[in-house]
């Protein structure tokens, strides 16, 4: 059964010793989730109180009160759990874990005796559970729920969470399906499709495999399920509100996904689903469905992508728009959703060792996914606008969803858990094998140990990246095939093994090293970083005349701090003499870019209209990572595209 | 009383014979006024029907039914009357006379004994006048229909429509003013204001100008009406919701008018309000009043107005935003907007003739009001982007308000009959006169009378513009000034007197020749139009880098129809070597302009992003005026501003 040619080295396997990405991963244990577990018990000042724990405290008898927050408030504390899993799995810490034992103690008192467990409807909407499928939620929290108790469970040993999740999705099982007598439907927000298929992995029980599927298989079909509910709720929505017809393309249902063509609707909701998807047709052989997969991969990635792997064009819907619809002021790119399509990528590897998945694993790993954090850990964006006028976000409620500064927690706080247990798991996502290969998917320095054959092979990797593009990875004997990823961006490769030039076969973007290893052996990747104006297809109308400053996988972005206002003013022109330079303001080796550049004066008139006149001034542009954007103060403008 | 210094002279004397506005007129004549009445009795297929007379017919109790349609749609029968007296006024025409008479011995019919007149209120909330002026238009209604009243007296001669107008204000003046147990209130949507400084110049009765008084500075004053009518009834507005606070930015009540330093909320209201602020200044001798008009017009025209005449950045209460904060796609620029921005223009005229009013008056007339009707006279733009991309307008909610093709009429049909009374009453901006000086602020074809001293002068305008820049004008003898705007394209002003040069003073734009004249005199005014690129202050974002085509008053467009998809891949580079062509494929004598340019050329690849590499196409491309955009099948993107 499957169609997976490879799996992913686990966590526990691959220790994280980045120069990069140990900053972060150090941030997460120093800082986010220590800092979120006092958000979540509402202990952080002057911000929105989250009630996620009160509210399983009040499930479970221990306090007073009603619910509050969204329906999907639990699955704050399931991200929160997840991502100190990987916490754990990295390194032990007694007292982090006490505390997580104590959550699903209590997350375990707080279910009730059939197994139900979404305090939404334990205390708020009492005897309505499974009756609005659309907007409520249910599958959601179990899917995060589920997702944190597979990773407690690799992390720790310890069963708990998983039996109780397993005993809540058994429950819903019994109510959603496709046999007579149950709610022929599926959630509104996809996510318990890709935890189901953790559980089947972390279980071996095919039942949930299977559930996977019937809700893949059933999202989107005629009759629509969610009008149908829709009008059996009376058209109410859970807002008091009526809808006659229900938002099929929000909630990823206007079709069954394998008719569908186009990356469409909520783009979180979208990733979400696709990675589920496609990870249950590695795990079952659908084959069908993988290539509907690609399809909508291909779609969203080559029409529909902003440059920093951000996704969703617009705010209404929080949504896809359309092919190369990419307005960089207005657009949404919810911090969710490209670490959604990180997942997405990485499910897609395990059948198609090919690079335009881990090319764009990589685009959202130094970009639009930590561009939601800002450096300290403690204030995040939902979204992360590529151009962003800070007096437009204030004054024109178009742009209000952005933000020129990073707020502390949100009301909605779906991002900054999400930004945890990526940072703490990335080790996921570096090493897969099968067919007598390791394959290099990032270069981020770790030790890995792997099994490829019948080897069991220690890897370690040094890399300077993304500051510099040499790689070195220490390999233990065996006879088998090393492949590393020659990444879009790097037009000199030059591969060698213990210093010298090795013949290597490029297939999908991955160099593949045939090769009787011994203990010891060097592979060393060295792609010399340059400076490189990027520029957007054509039909991209938001980019037309502008080009995209990136070195590496980092895109590079302008801030009025360091340039003035009126970004839009300036304009590169010519060979514009980039010159990098080391820069420790913001991060540890950060490289900032400096070019020349042509700034229009400002008029000396109170004219708005006048003929054209060149004037100039010649100025000097400071750039910094995009990632990086929105960390100091009396900051007006950001802008990536820069005019050429 | 008064600091006005001149006035001007009224349609009656004025006969518009021009090679481009008398089209306008007699598609007016034939059309617009044909088709409205048409959509008024909704007799016009395929679009949503009006109901507006039959609205009056049910108040009258001479047909059965309920109301329908918008509180205001009483005006939309006004309009139309407005736009039929003008019409009179051009030219008599017995069987439309008696069809207005008949429609205002109708509207007699259905005013109420004590003059109450609003058939909102006469039929669908009978005892609930005066009791939500926030949201309900009572007096925005009276207004129109007291414009419409005016004018029809001034053309008929005829007071009936006159009479039961001022009865409705008498009775409105009862409820609301200063007075003890009267409501200390104003509409939610200016308009009366205006019309009552009208209603006072036609029947010289000095009431109607204080109440326009009293209303103008009531608005505005803390504590806040709106907010206390909204508390007062419960916070429910008038669709049933609740509003906890009224937007008073929104109902140009944020603060006293006084006040005010920046043209602020919905744009129409803001230029209604303006228009009658200003006239009552001029009327009454209010200089502080005067200069925050003046205040507001230089706020609105430098740092808020689009350089097609159009006022009103966001869909989001069809509002200014702020300084410079002119998108070119999300652009409102209601067609009403630009029109009523002519009306204020006019008023500020009165009292200091600076050509900053009358070059806007130009500009809002050849580009941002007419672009609000189709050529054929029966489809009409509600709003006017300067750039629109098709799919995006369908397929993306933010930008729906915007149409790539006119449709045939409104639910809200504010804007056809706006354009209906602005172009039948053209030759109401075209001559002013004060101080022993005629000025001519438009160069529109036309025959005139005016007085000026002690002098009868008749003028006879003959002019090629817009398409080119020479106007002529034959005077009758007398000792006075004759002057004339220079306008701010014109790089060459000649003026001369019977084929000889003469000699001028300019004050504030405008040519000063005294003189003693004979019968027969001809003053010559040639300004070469030269194709220009236009450029914007820096401070606007959204159009650096970019330049405007214009000529003369005349702003161009590229559309999709001639120069292909992506229009935002073409670029201007050096002269451009502009070409004018006469082409007569949507107006007679109309000018088309091409040019040379370079065209991004489309990738073979499917890449999303690659390294900038220079490739284009040498194109020549075709500009149609903006007015007449969007009047082709096949057309699918439009823009003003082109990449330089």
């Amino acid at each position: 059964m499957g169609i997976k040619t490879n799996e992913f080295a686990p966590l526990k396997n691959v220790k994280v010793k980045d120069g990069f990405w140990s900053k972060y991963e150090d941030i997460a244990k120093n800082v986010i989730i220590p800092y979120q577990w006092e958000a979540l018990n509402d202990r952080v000042p002057d911000t929105a109180p989250s009630h996620a724990i009160e509210n399983f405290r009040i499930a479970a008898g221990e306090a007073e009160g009603e619910f509050h927050g969204f329906v999907f408030q639990d699955s704050d504390v399931a991200k929160w759990l997840e991502a100190v899993a990987y916490r754990l799995t990295i390194a032990p810490d007694e007292n982090l874990e006490k505390t997580a034992d104590d959550v699903i103690d209590l997350i375990g008192r707080a279910q009730r005796e059939d197994g139900y467990l979404d305090t939404y409807y334990l205390l708020k909407e009492k005897g309505k559970e499974f009756t609005n499928l659309l907007d409520c939620h249910e599958m959601y929290v179990a899917g995060h729920m589920a997702e944190a108790a597979v990773a407690y469970f690799e992390a720790t040993g310890k069963r708990k969470l998983l039996d109780i999740i397993c005993k809540f999705i058994d429950l819903i099982a019994t109510r959603v399906g496709k046999e007579e007598g149950k709610i022929h439907g599926y959630s509104g927000h996809p996510e318990i499709e890709l935890a189901l298929v953790r559980v089947y992995k972390a279980t071996g029980e095919r039942k949930y495999l299977d559930f996977c599927e019937y809700l893949v298989n059933e999202r989107g079909t005629e009759p629509n399920f969610f009008q149908q509910e829709l009008e059996s709720r009376n058209f109410i929505n859970m807002w008091g509100g009526t809808d006659k017809k229900a938002d099929t393309v929000y909630c990823q249902a206007h079709k069954p996904l394998r008719e569908q063509k186009e990356a469409a609707g909520h783009s979180v909701r979208a990733g979400y689903l696709y990675t589920g998807a496609a990870h249950l047709a590695v795990e079952t052989g659908d084959k069908e469905l993988f290539d509907t997969c690609e399809t909508l991969w291909d779609n969203a990635t080559q029409k529909q992508m902003y440059v920093t792997g951000g996704f969703g064009s617009q705010v209404h819907g929080e949504a896809f728009s359309f092919d190369y619809q990419l307005p960089n002021d207005l657009s949404y790119t919810e911090t969710c959703a490209a670490i959604s399509f990180l997942f997405f990528a990485q499910k897609m590897l395990m059948c198609d060792v090919d690079s335009k998945y881990s090319d764009v694993m990589e685009r959202i790993l130094y970009n639009g996914s930590i561009s939601g954090m800002a450096l300290d850990g403690k204030h995040f964006f939902y979204t992360n606008p590529l151009e962003t006028w800070d007096e437009q976000n204030k004054r024109v409620p178009a742009f209000r969803h952005n933000k020129i500064k990073r707020p502390g927690w949100f009301g909605c706080a779906c991002c900054p858990p999400n930004l945890a247990r990526m940072i703490t798991s990335l080790g996921n996502y570096i090493y897969s094998t099968g067919d007598n290969t390791i394959y290099t998917h990032l270069y981020i320095g770790s030790d890995a140990k792997v099994k490829v054959g019948d080897w069991s092979v220690t890897i370690s990797q040094k890399s300077s990246m993304p500051w510099e593009g040499k790689s070195e990875f220490t390999l233990s004997g065996g006879s088998y095939t090393f492949a590393v990823r020659v990444p879009f961006w790097a037009d000199k490769f030059n591969l060698s093994v213990n210093g010298k030039a090795v013949e290597y076969e490029v297939k999908k973007g991955y160099a593949y090293i045939k090769g009787d290893w011994k203990d010891g052996d060097k592979v060393t990747v060295d792609m010399p970083l340059e400076v490189k104006m990027i520029e957007a297809n054509p039909f991209v109308r938001a980019d037309s005349g502008k080009v995209a400053i990136c070195r590496g996988p980092v895109v590079y972005c302008l801030e009025s701090k360091d340039n003035g206002d009126r970004l839009s003013s300036i304009r590169l022109v010519g060979e514009a003499d980039f010159r990098c330079e080391k820069d420790e303001e913001l991060f540890p080796n950060s490289v900032s870019i400096y070019a020349k550049a042509l700034k229009k004066k400002a008029w000396e008139t109170n004219d708005l209209y006048k003929a054209f006149t060149a004037s100039f001034d010649e100025i000097e542009i400071k750039l910094i990572p995009y990632a990086f954007w929105g960390n100091r103060d009396d900051n007006r403008e950001m802008a990536v595209w820069v005019r050429y």
